[in-house]
């Protein structure tokens, strides 16, 4: 932004949201230049931070006129470049919109605003015994998950973000408030404009307000861990386990390089091999002793090489507490590395091609990875680690995602079950929604957002003359 | 049409489907006028069966390019006048489009034609063990289920239509050919194309085949109906079940009078009060037992006035057969009489205070009325009768309507949760959805079918200069 620009904005933002809430600090700037991704960060010209709807609808409707690109920050923690300010302007970051509007209890519902974070918001929901159900592993914020759909090891039984969002509030380009969908969990008036706005990645309008499917917190857990000699074996009980309608509430699998990990930083005692980690939720613990019967008669028959069922509350948390670190676990391992997260998902009957062809050409390239992935749902990370300054390493990690994604969708599945777009997938979206595709899509930004205020450069622009990303 | 334009449309129909499959036959027409609704039929100018996505494209591009209205008919059950053909113009029969495409037995997925039917698509699933699970009731076609967002009776478990639906191959106004989403269960790429049709009514494209999630079915039933003293009661026993985390595969609310129907018509015993029709299913006849043990303590601790419990498959297929008759039971108690169905749908609850508000209006109004509702999911159907030629009893049944609809939005509901806009709810869309969301609307419409051919006059059309509804 020229300087006289910037200046102006600033005046008008402030006289929007006040002065405090107003920022071009570089400390600020350098804050929301980049998410949690290895993609390179670009500054914002300016950092606001809104306190009500009124206040982003004030903005938007300034930015429209003046053709400001506006993106909104939630917890910074995605994995694809989503929230970078690729083009500069304004970002919009939702912290002081944080609040859980109204607890529905009676109907398991929440409304809460955009910049709420995934655990305080399940933190305060314990005392009604609901909780979120997607749970993305990091503490993103509810605007992040709404925006990139995210998901994670509860999808399996509770479905992603999307699954669960009945209404929202959406400020659009031109700062007019929509409001879509309604609390009743069974909706057939008219387009479904909530479903357009989940995981459009802030680029078709910015919500200021969802209101969201709770579920009953469990009583009675119990969690599973079992070996198994090869790949192949996890995912047809994977499959037996999901025909069987147990319904379980978490279906992970952990490859053995990530188990050798685990045991090796966490301390576990895990079989070095393709561990498949397991919960189980029911209404009475002699309902769940029954399923953890079957359970363990389907883990038999496909060999498995351990099987550890524990039920109540520590077992389960001792098991996710492990899951969860899987992460950090990584980065403690390579200290110092870049790094490239893959996010390919497939039907789950192609989920042992997918992981073999990770496997295979992750040996071929002799890559730093491991695996990980949320077996139920057929999503599959790698994690491929490199020193920044490894070019080679770089090229590499990249070929294993071009290979992995063009595997996916050879199987009939996608280049990103949870992480969304961003930066790094737009080369993939032409081959995955042919050109009718991608055109319609354009179609709808260029409907929602015809100067091309919002969140640019993401999503579609990859490739076209639409919109060239800067380098 | 004009005789000349009639002519010429006929030919070039009959050189893409071939002479046979192309008709303006009065009799052809007579059937494509009218839906299972009450509202007044509208005569299409020609019918054509398509046989292939290549013929419906070609058949779209003509009608563009000639600014013809085309209609999508699947098996004309609808409950809201969503396939009338409004302007006459062509309606497209997609019954020689009926074939299962594939079954992705090991994915829980069918691939499928529009044009085949409900029960004879589940019925050809059942030797895989699997099941389409949104229930509407009626054999419907999975392309009117798909355009209407239908529901049921199990949607309580398994969710609507929407929440079904992977992908879709979707023939776009212009005759391109689109295809949304894959066969992966998590989908974050990019704009969420598939969900835009579903539930559109055919105004936005029409979809020539689809790839649904299945259900597998379930081998241990359980059917429990319990009687109550007051529909408040019934409705905590329902917040209570679902709260328990139990999971119920149908949860249903008859009405007293509609249970006197049945014990008149169908020979049950039932206790002549508000009922619940529950029924579970669980992975073994012990997990299932302990759930049932639960739901009884529930009832008991609401005070039911009776509560029948039999596992099995005969005790399930008992309840659902004077279920699923209610509506044949209704119209045979009404013999010649037009009917008017609400359909409004609210948070679970205030389902208490919907269906007061329901018995309060019918019992003023002293209108010919029943009651039956899909109470897991807030949703309450009304079935008015009135002689065809009683205006009062139209109008009464009207203001029943308007009464309901008003009160559904006010307890943060929606005019209608399973039937779709069609004709008779389009003029509530303005206050469900605001201008700002109207608007929206409009210009997706505008977007996805410039000249207004598909399916003109529905969804969004009424009071508005944008189409205007002929009388």
């Amino acid at each position: 932004m020229a300087n006289m620009q910037l200046e102006a904005t600033i005046n008008v933002l402030q006289s929007i949201v006040g002065p405090e809430r107003v920022s071009a600090a570089q400390a600020d700037r350098v804050q929301h230049a980049r998410d949690q991704s290895s993609h390179a960060g670009r500054l914002p010209d300016i950092v606001a931070w809104p306190q009500t709807t009124a206040e982003v609808s004030a903005i938007l409707r300034h930015a429209n006129e003046q053709r400001l690109p506006v993106t909104a920050w939630g917890a910074g923690t995605s994995l694809e470049g989503n929230p970078i300010p690729l083009f500069g302007g304004i970002v919009l970051n939702f912290q002081r919109m944080n609040k859980i509007v109204q607890v529905h209890e009676a109907d398991f519902q929440v409304t809460a605003q955009p910049g709420v974070l995934y655990k305080d918001m399940n933190q305060q929901l314990t005392r009604y015994g609901l909780f979120f159900a997607p749970d993305p592993g990091a503490n993103a914020s509810m605007g992040g998950m709404i925006a990139n759909n995210a998901a994670g090891i509860r999808t399996v039984k509770y479905g992603a973000t999307r699954d669960n969002v009945l209404a929202l509030q959406v400020v659009l380009a031109n700062g007019d408030v929509l409001r879509t969908g309604s609390r009743s969990v069974k909706q057939s008036a008219g387009y479904d404009l909530t479903h357009l706005f989940v995981g459009s990645e802030g680029t078709l309008g910015i919500v200021s307000e969802a209101t969201l499917k709770l579920a009953p917190l469990p009583e009675h857990f119990s969690a599973v861990t079992a070996a198994f000699a090869t790949v192949n074996q996890a995912a047809e009980v994977v499959f037996n386990i999901i025909g069987a309608g147990l319904g379980p509430t978490a279906l992970e699998l952990i490859g053995a390089s990530s188990v050798e990990m685990l045991n090796a930083e966490e301390g576990t005692e895990l079989v070095v091999a393709p561990n498949l980690f397991m919960e189980f939720s029911g209404a009475s613990e002699a309902s769940l002793g029954e399923e953890l019967k079957l359970v363990e008669e389907i883990c038999r028959a496909y060999h498995c090489q351990s099987f550890q069922a524990g039920v109540g509350r520590e077992a389960r948390a001792n098991l996710w507490r492990a899951r969860h670190r899987m992460f950090e676990v990584m980065v403690r391992t390579f200290p110092g590395y870049d790094y490239l997260l893959t996010d390919v998902a497939v039907p789950i009957s192609q989920y042992p091609a997918l992981v073999a062809a990770a496997n295979e050409i992750m040996t071929e390239l002799d890559v730093n990875g491991t695996m990980v992935g949320h077996a139920g749902d057929g999503n599959l990370h790698t994690a491929i680690f490199f020193p920044p300054d490894d070019n080679r390493g770089r090229e590499n990690a990249q070929r294993v995602n071009d290979h992995l994604v063009e595997t996916a969708l050879s199987l009939g599945g996608t280049s990103t079950g949870e992480h969304g777009v961003g930066l790094g997938k737009q080369k993939y979206m032409l081959k995955e929604h042919g050109e009718v595709g991608l055109n319609l899509m354009r179609q709808l930004k260029a409907t929602l957002d015809p100067n091309n205020i919002l969140n640019p450069g993401k999503v579609l622009a990859y490739d076209t003359n639409w919109v060239i990303i800067p380098q």
